[in-house]
């Protein structure tokens, strides 16, 4: 019998979802869960399960024995699609260093490697100088610069995407009208999604819910009327800040859609206006 | 004696510096090249070479076993800085599917892994549909669409960085005058930077060349007057397109500084106005 790392039933879908269990030395296992299975914009739900949803996961299993609180880099390759049948997630640590450690991370059913991911985990604690560091370093750590936030409609604006089974029974996603045309096959013609996340059951969220944000939103190429099912091939998170209480405001673009490959840039943003994650996903055109 | 996958001595420095030599299944051996160590604002040359450079090489030597010829996908951890001795190269296939194969890579030094990289290979070539594909795949391939273009002023109004040394002395860099300003200490206080890119051997681009445009120019730290060694601890990029001959350009943007974190995102346009690369790297603000 192996040790519940985190997220036992005590607590709601996303972390039944995204629990792990230790069964040896660097060995978890865990159990894709269909509740997290995406949707098409008609309403038909894949029988894969939400890439984010399996990477926070992998993410449960890496930190269990991270030097460090947060997963500052994910990368993952997603090889085959995993079924909904138990999985084994493997930790190799390759480096432990002070600033930062890096584990290669992968997820496999019956002995064949479904995600590849390799995973840098790094402390995000407090923008504020530790008196004890000497000056140049204080430096470096009290240099602090943020970009534009997205522009979003109040979420009273936006428009709620239905619950229909799958993934849209747990999340409630609130779209930027804008980015909301192809849910009445309407598409707005440009590859953006815009909108506020978060659980139906407000979950708060965490770095394992920031894993999920970054790849929860409708494809972007829907707003170009792609409807098909999307495959990712490779997905690249950061994770930039804890973030507060509340919901979060995620603003995914496309670059290049092209040679049947496209791109996915997500930002997420919390309540009290940090950036807190950043992402890019490079994915098949929906067929 | 090993076989000289690329990149001879007929070459000029980037292809001598990237060149990788087979001296077993899956394993290559490469040198680190002084030539291409990073210099300061004030011109000291580092003893570390350029991460693009580095990458370029392991790329040379996941090419050579590829059924695919583009790397599309290239992920790279820097977990230690090598040095300028010998280093091997090793290519492990996670996966060789139609659409994508994934090599997990890795450069050695002494047995000791300094860059962890994932690499995915397809195909890029040609926009245009191919008429033995079904209808509904000719459709994906179809579908094309590109954002906008960096806005660059006319390269006879850029600022020409000086060969001083290192890189310096092989990148021709022609700096956009509103993300100069470090050049003479007189930093415009916003982490940006963009410029035209080429060789001063005028070397045509291709994808090796793109691995090392997105790491090219100077940090967009810089431009906060953070002048110190920026480190990237993590690095990756997307290969979008075969670029045309020409100058490239480069626009790098940060989107967060904060608790000694920073990221840059690049992206390289090429001289027919297509989007050939995407990059985002994660670093330490340097001290």
């Amino acid at each position: 019998m192996g040790v519940m790392v985190d997220g036992g039933p005590a607590h709601g879908a996303f972390d039944q979802a995204t629990a792990v269990r230790r069964t040896g030395d660097g060995r978890y296992e865990m159990q894709p869960d269909p509740r997290f299975s995406p949707a098409s914009p008609s309403g038909d739900v894949q029988t894969a399960v939400n890439g984010g949803v399996l990477i926070a996961a992998m993410l449960r299993a890496v930190l269990d024995t991270s030097p460090h609180p947060h997963p500052v880099v994910t990368n993952a390759h997603f090889l085959r699609v995993p079924r909904i049948a138990p999985a084994q997630v493997v930790v190799t640590w390759l480096k432990q260093g002070k600033t930062a450690a890096v584990a290669r991370t992968s997820l496999l059913q019956d002995e064949q490697l479904m995600i590849e991911s390799t995973i840098a985990t790094g402390s995000l604690a407090g923008g504020a100088a530790d008196p004890a560091l000497p000056d140049a370093m204080r430096d470096a750590q009290l240099l602090s610069w943020t970009g534009e936030p997205p522009s979003l409609p109040p979420i009273g604006e936006c428009v709620p995407v239905e619950a229909a089974g799958g993934i849209r029974d747990q999340v409630d996603l609130r779209l930027d009208p804008a980015t909301a045309g192809w849910l009445k096959r309407n598409p707005a013609g440009i590859p953006e999604m815009r909108g506020y996340f978060r659980l139906r059951d407000d979950r708060p969220p965490d770095a394992y819910l920031l894993a999920f944000a970054v790849d929860a939103l409708p494809p972007v190429v829907f707003g170009l009327g792609a409807f098909g099912w999307a495959p990712t091939v490779e997905l690249t998170w950061h994770m930039r800040a804890v973030p507060a209480m509340g919901a979060l405001r995620v603003a995914a673009r496309c670059r290049r859609v092209g040679g049947g490959w496209f791109d996915e840039e997500a930002e997420v943003w919390d309540s009290a206006g940090h950036l807190v994650a950043q992402s890019r996903q490079l994915a098949r055109v929906g067929r």
